[in-house]
């Protein structure tokens, strides 16, 4: 089932508009969910608003709280998410970040008490739509097991990297875990196994069946010790920088109160015009295989032609809270 | 066969001060290398002095050359390393970005035409003794075949993250590859298998027999495409920052006029008088495994105790250059 991009931002805006987000910020949050699945991220667009709406309604999200600063040095801020709707603050911190950067060459936008940002890539695109090289990561609820563990006690804590290029930008978004459970479920409904390890079994033996990993609850962690330690390293960094909670302070029944950092830096403050332009042709060209951010780049000019594919549950669930 | 820290030191310093290093410089060179060793990292310590002496003699790298500031605006600046030893390059600019961090609350030092930095975790533990964090990463040659193809095109460029840690500092210091080289050989001289896959054999079969990944030329990437990915965006970044030279430009023969990138990041200025501490101690008091940096802080313990171990081999190498 597909829909055409106008019709689903439409969509969006009026179930989120009807929930008391002011409608400016409805427009918004609506164009950064719509641009999700139009990029072929349905997973972390459309697929998340039963929850986003369910959030809002259970007060988890709070639609009438704006990120505000806390505090604040040179280039470096830290700011209060007040547990407002976690992509419109994320949205604004890396604006935040872009704006210290324009100030001072380099910016960093601390955010704590936030919500599931939904599609990390929307803030490397951000920063690369607006010229900078944008890095960001957030913490999450305990969903993996640290290296040498068997029950969950660090996140997934995705990463993003953006770096801006006029002919498409190279866009990383990155969780640590090898497979999420979201890609596990679909592995699993498609019957197939994963083509690499994922996690391991029940009895503790490296798996490639998507349902055992589901049943143990341990997927593995990218590069298993290693990104086990970036995992760790992303948590700690962003509750010490933001001053917000750490990843086993952070309930998996309610994931709220997350920690973000969101880092910009303008290249033209240091840069010749053009001059990362050509750095960035001359590696793609040397590559040779897919980069970051291709697909997405790839998905969004078929899907605005062919219109943009919509789970249909998670779609009558919006319809719904469009209408009511 | 072990030595003491002051024998290791002082003949490194011996060593390099006849290179026609400045003492001061021998000195620090000299102290970075022993506290490898000391802090069991052989492999990124003494064992490449005799690789460093070669390139010195080679005019690779420049023991006259200080690495000066090519432009800047506010809290970043760009550096030419002058193909100075990596290692002091990489301190100073480590150094640079923290002055930075002191009056912006965030610096960043894009370094360009430097040499191999030796040991990462350096530059990590020099941040989190002057009580930033600290983040740093380095291109390399290309040594590392991204996801999808079969000839090394990426660098296994490491990633460096130090938080500061009364108790004694949290420190990554990884490459993007599940193995390096040296760990290879190291598992190949023990007639070991490797505990996980570590690459491909030559007929394109993951495999864990090291020999087979140093044949076919093929190691893997940490967690397949996604090291793939962070191991590019880590080399553009650098490259686009640094204005320095990419992967694909650097000569396996001959790897210098690296890229790198340090931030810093004072947490002093956003936040309250041991807050940090805090939040670090109740990170790992939950995690309840091995943190990054715990191994080296055994290590050093034990080998300020019972002597650094030395590689016979590299030690030979190193008197004679000290008595030369």
């Amino acid at each position: 089932m597909r829909v055409s991009y106008h019709e689903l931002h439409d969509t969006l805006f009026r179930a989120l508009a009807k929930t008391g987000l002011a409608p400016e910020r409805a427009a918004l949050c609506a164009r950064l969910i719509a641009d999700a699945s139009r990029d072929g991220v349905e997973s972390h667009g459309l697929n998340l608003v039963p929850r986003l709406l369910t959030n809002i309604r259970a007060g988890v999200v709070d639609v009438h709280a704006r990120a505000t600063c806390a505090s604040r040095h040179g280039a470096i801020e830290r700011w209060d998410g007040r547990r407002g709707p976690g992509n419109l603050n994320a949205y604004d911190a890396m604006d935040g970040a872009i704006a210290l950067a324009r100030a001072h060459g380099l910016g960093c936008v601390a955010l704590s008490n936030t919500n599931h940002w939904m599609r990390g890539g929307t803030y490397g695109w951000q920063a690369a739509d607006a010229g900078v090289i944008g890095v960001c990561w957030t913490n999450t609820m305990p969903n993996l097991p640290p290296w040498g563990a068997d029950t969950p006690r660090i996140g997934n804590n995705p990463l993003v990297i953006g770096v801006p290029r006029p002919e498409g930008h190279v866009v990383l978004d990155m969780a640590m875990s090898q497979f999420s459970y979201g890609a596990l479920a679909s592995y699993r409904l498609r019957g197939e196994q994963l083509p690499v390890a994922g996690g391991f079994d029940r009895d503790g033996a490296l798996t490639h069946d998507p349902a055992a990993i589901e049943a143990s609850r341990r997927p593995l962690p990218i590069g298993f010790w290693k990104g086990s330690g970036l995992a760790l390293m992303l948590d700690m960094a962003a509750a010490v920088l933001a001053g917000g909670r750490a990843t086993h302070e952070i309930l998996p029944e309610q994931e709220t109160g997350l920690s973000q950092v969101f880092l910009a830096f303008d290249v033209a403050a240091i840069a010749g015009r053009d001059e990362g332009t050509r750095v960035v042709e001359a590696i793609l060209a040397d590559l040779r295989v897919r980069y970051p951010g291709e697909r997405a780049f790839d998905a969004r000019r078929q899907n605005l032609k062919d219109g943009i594919p919509v789970e249909p549950s998670a779609w009558r669930t919006l319809e719904t809270a469009a209408a009511s």
